[in-house]
């Protein structure tokens, strides 16, 4: 990480607000080919943030409805052949149509199905590439030795790697973490907040994914979109920690926060 | 909607009452081939209404499940073509074994896929179709120029449609809205009530159709089995929204009243 | 059941403390090939109580993650013929490392494929078997003449079976029910406690598969690791039935329970 080069964010800013009154009021479709795990919550983070996901994952129907969704998130979390088949379908269309659409590399590095899919996703242009340290130096190429996700990473380790990705790739990447850096290749803005408790309810890193995307919807500036999501997903996070000490009772309270947050801030 | 044929249903009413109670005596087993969204939420609010939840979905299996089970959900929700193999079995299935089937056509309206399904699935004459405006319209035919569904369209816009679709399947319709409508081609009953939170927690659309299914299990009288159905997840929801006003709390209140409504009314 | 070879447990016990202590240091990655419905409660259990979920069901990446992480769940409840092929692929390799990995024969008995699959499985050595009275009789061949699982069977009308099943599999058995039963084929452990609101929410029978697994990458006494993780499962069920009443908030409370359990005991 350059210190020279980065933004600390805090909650609340008033782009970040500002986005998410605007993704609210345009409502976007997010067409979500995820995994099996976070397909649940990541619609109701969708639900709750004001946005309208939708699930389309046979290869001919997830083109169509690509082109038409306001915003695409392909997760390769549960990835097979037959659904890397859809994604590919989706990507391809999403680019095609102009659409914004976020890829999620979920444990890259590694494992050869997902490291194969997601260097062919690279070709149709994610806008936003979102992951933890270890799938951002792994996609980034930075990982060494075939030596696979190196999962103890923190997120700091991988801001050059992202930086790197970005330039490549012309995608802006957030690499989550107890820090969340995000950066369009030249400037890095570092969100801080959120809460561990987040990292203890499965899917919700995923959700983070689908929430970039919605933004995306509306906010034709990546690197903003990417950032008032994580700026306001880790409001939420402390909002709900405040309300719940355990994951049972967190992941209700952060849903909560995530429909109340900005309309009465 | 023709006015002078609709009749109001609020609950409780006795015939929902005691639709209730016997479903619950019953304790069918509901077979469910629906999306992976809302998989688990349909199953939850199965064990909540006393009835019991099975996913069985590789298709020899689906076929010999569907003619024991007491009745069967198939939603289109995330088909695939490998999904409908299952759901094509289960619902010839179920019709040989004169079980009652329920079929929620989701996002039918120009995706080809869930279009080609839907139509095929129809020969086996399920006994409820339950969906939104836009969907009841789609597959009524009643959706103009391929222009696909329209999601903004209101229950009451397609009460007309669904009244044909009944007539030409002879399956009961619902339409769930603002208001339900639901009819068997002659009467119409509208049930009001419900709580607009329930649109805002993923799968609660999908496993009104499933609450069908196990309602139809118990209750010969289709039109009876989804008026019920759909009153008492009206009363839950009016419920759960006086003890919740926001979708992550919403959610398990939801499933609570539903699993205590009717035992203390 | 023979009364001269049982066990009975309570928690907290000294073993069942210490195992969780272990496990939660070793914060177990638990690779799980599960059912859809069931997947997110899983990973969420997982997170619960300290391990660490991953769920990665292409075939030849599942090889590759069975032989790396500390365990691995397989569970048949949506298997389909793609998914039976990852299965094969995760057992042989983990068997072939030397990893534990446990066998959830979900409603065997009767349903071709997964009866199948099942036999099939039993050659890469499961180090655990857990199911419920029906799934366990009928895996060890003594459900007579075809007539599919009984699903009203309690678990102490298994425990001959399961003991039957250890002998001839060298796996440990776990029999779910009012009161739990686990054998080597020797010793039969009785674990009481649990609440019944535990088989009103989907995928927690399933969560404990997972949860075995977890237990079972830090004990390498297998008989000791399920009866510890039953033994919690049950106290953490018990603890939440105290703080709700109805399915939809015990979801939540159970998972904050498993959480906090043996942290301020």
């Amino acid at each position: 990480m350059t210190p020279h080069a980065t933004r600390e964010l805090r909650w609340p800013e008033a782009t970040a607000v500002a986005d998410l009154a605007a993704m609210r009021t345009a409502a976007p479709l997010v067409h979500c080919l995820t995994n099996i795990v976070a397909a649940s919550i990541t619609a109701n983070v969708l639900l709750a943030i004001g946005a309208v996901p939708a699930m389309v994952n046979a290869p001919e129907e997830a083109a169509m409805f690509a082109s038409v969704a306001g915003a695409l998130l392909v997760n390769l979390g549960t990835v097979t052949e037959a659904g890397a088949e859809a994604m590919r379908a989706a990507a391809r269309s999403a680019d095609a149509a102009g659409q914004p659409w976020v890829l999620d590399p979920v444990a890259v590095g590694g494992l050869p199905l997902r490291d194969r899919v997601a260097a062919e996703l690279l070709q149709w242009r994610p806008v936003i590439i979102r992951g933890n340290a270890s799938e951002i130096l792994a996609l980034a190429g930075a990982a060494l030795g075939g030596k696979g996700p190196d999962s103890t990473a923190g997120s700091e380790q991988a801001v050059e790697a992202a930086r790197g990705l970005a330039q490549r790739t012309g995608a802006v990447v957030a690499v989550s973490g107890v820090v969340d850096y995000v950066t369009d290749g030249t400037a890095v803005v570092a969100v801080r907040g959120g809460h561990a408790l987040m990292t203890k309810v499965t899917g919700v890193g995923c959700a983070l994914g689908a929430t970039m995307a919605a933004f995306a919807a509306a906010q034709p500036d990546r690197l903003r979109a990417a950032v008032s999501a994580s700026a306001m997903y880790a409001a939420a996070g402390e909002r709900a920690a405040r309300d719940a000490s355990r994951p049972g009772s967190f992941a209700p309270a952060f849903l909560d926060h995530l429909y109340a947050i900005g309309l009465a801030d």
